[in-house]
């Protein structure tokens, strides 16, 4: 799916809502544990109740991966079944994956060409040759980590760097001081762009919107955390929206475990309404739609 | 496997050879295709053909990820194959993962208890908390990147940054200035210890040995890129050995690929004896055996 479609897909739904798919077997209705495969026939029933509310849909590898081959076939079902809805929704692989270039580029056939999923999160920590692989795929999406949601974000994103940058105007050269999370956002606009690029940004941090937009105003930022890691909708909203949207803010939990019981899907699709909701409303302030 | 059974093996052995399991089913020869499992097939081999010079096996998870559920179950069965040789040899699932805790967790749940590695790679990216659920494992390594061998490692890990530091003598404080990847072996040992954390740091990188020696002397370091990443096996051993031995040091294509005729196997032994005699000389050379 392309930015474009994207976006029609967002005034159409009138929501950028992505919904976690971290599907953990222990945690989904008991009830569904005599079907041939629960964890699909859970995502399968999340999927069809809350699809008019959400654009997009992030399954979270680990869990499937943590079942071993039986969770790989959850995984492939999930996927399979996603992709029958084409350009109804948008589907990203939550991978954290990134490697020396021939490995990272078996993980974007994987992710692209196999299971065929819109975008997949990746690691930059090993920098441009392990991302490049992921860019080559036409329409696809390569979503890098830049300001993550959890505590360890401190340890390294949010260091400073000093370094020498020619300041254009005057010609000089002068030392500027830079958080890693900015210098990976500055450095892989040089090897991808608006349209096969986008960030993950936590958003519990949402007071470094700012500065995010201030480096990337165009892209598109994949913001989790919205719901059990409390970040706030509003703030996040009204400091990352942009022309295009420009944002897929992700619930997991607090949508697809908000009940376990026999009504679990209709539960979900409450608390996927009551987000887009309140998203339509952020949509038309900003005359989006 | 702990530190000392390791170090054990290492000696008896007289070897620190990993050899990485890159098995790519378009590399491998022609005449496994017919097997029921040519991907587990061609690993049981050349397991058994150089079981004798290697201590470590690396199955590049990357390799059997891209083939679907097929490639998880060959995965499976190579873990499983060599759990049979119980302290014989190390296993090292590089997967290059991180994540937000609870999904680190699952992570670590699928390497360290569903498939009984003795070791995972992971990203630092992502800080304390992507960390911390891996090194919960007894008995378990984590082996984060530090310094990698491809030429992105130039875009972050090698990147400086200012912080402020108290000298303890003098009690004052003033700025230092560390590259990425010295700051991550620094604040990683607040985190784990030389009994369950290993670093990556890539051969190719060598000039940097002595630097991460003295943030690390005593810890184990996992060695990528000798072979066709074109690294110094001896420039590695005299700058990184220490009193454990402490290097784990690995080549893939160059060993595994080596031929692809119907003799690959034994050409494969070659390949890691001709290494192991190198490194029982740098093993003598230190004293260790």
């Amino acid at each position: 799916m392309n930015r474009n479609e994207l976006f029609e897909l967002i005034k159409r739904k009138k929501s950028y809502l992505c919904v976690g798919l971290d599907s953990d077997i222990d945690k989904i209705p008991k009830h569904l544990l005599n079907a041939e495969d629960p964890v699909f026939e859970f995502n399968k029933q999340i999927i069809d109740a809350t699809l008019p509310f959400a654009v997009a849909y992030k399954p979270n590898v680990a869990f499937y991966e943590s079942r071993g081959v039986a969770g790989w076939n959850s995984l492939v079902k999930t996927i399979e079944y996603l992709n029958n809805f084409g350009n109804e929704v948008f589907t990203i692989a939550d991978a954290k994956r990134g490697d020396i270039g021939n490995t990272s580029k078996m993980y974007a056939k994987t992710f692209f060409e196999n299971m065929n999923f819109d975008a997949v999160t990746v690691s930059p920590y090993m920098g441009s040759d392990s991302i490049e692989p992921f860019l080559q795929f036409p329409n696809k999406w390569t979503i890098i980590l830049a300001l993550t949601s959890n505590k360890g974000a401190a340890n390294f994103q949010l260091a400073r760097q000093n370094f020498l940058e020619t300041l254009e105007k005057l010609g000089i050269r002068s030392m500027i001081r830079k958080r890693l999370y900015e210098r990976v956002l500055e450095d892989s606009q040089e090897w991808g762009n608006v349209d096969n690029t986008m960030y993950v940004v936590g958003a519990t941090k949402s007071e470094f919107m700012d500065s995010v937009r201030s480096f990337v105003p165009n892209h598109f930022l994949l913001v989790p955390g919205v719901g059990a890691q409390g970040g706030s909708l509003k703030e996040v909203s009204e400091h990352g929206m942009n022309d295009h949207c420009g944002l897929l803010i992700n619930s997991s939990r607090g949508i697809i475990f908000a009940s376990n019981e026999l009504d679990f899907a209709k539960v979900a699709a409450q608390k996927a309404n009551e987000i887009q909701k309140l998203m339509e409303d952020f949509l038309i302030a900003k005359k989006l739609i």
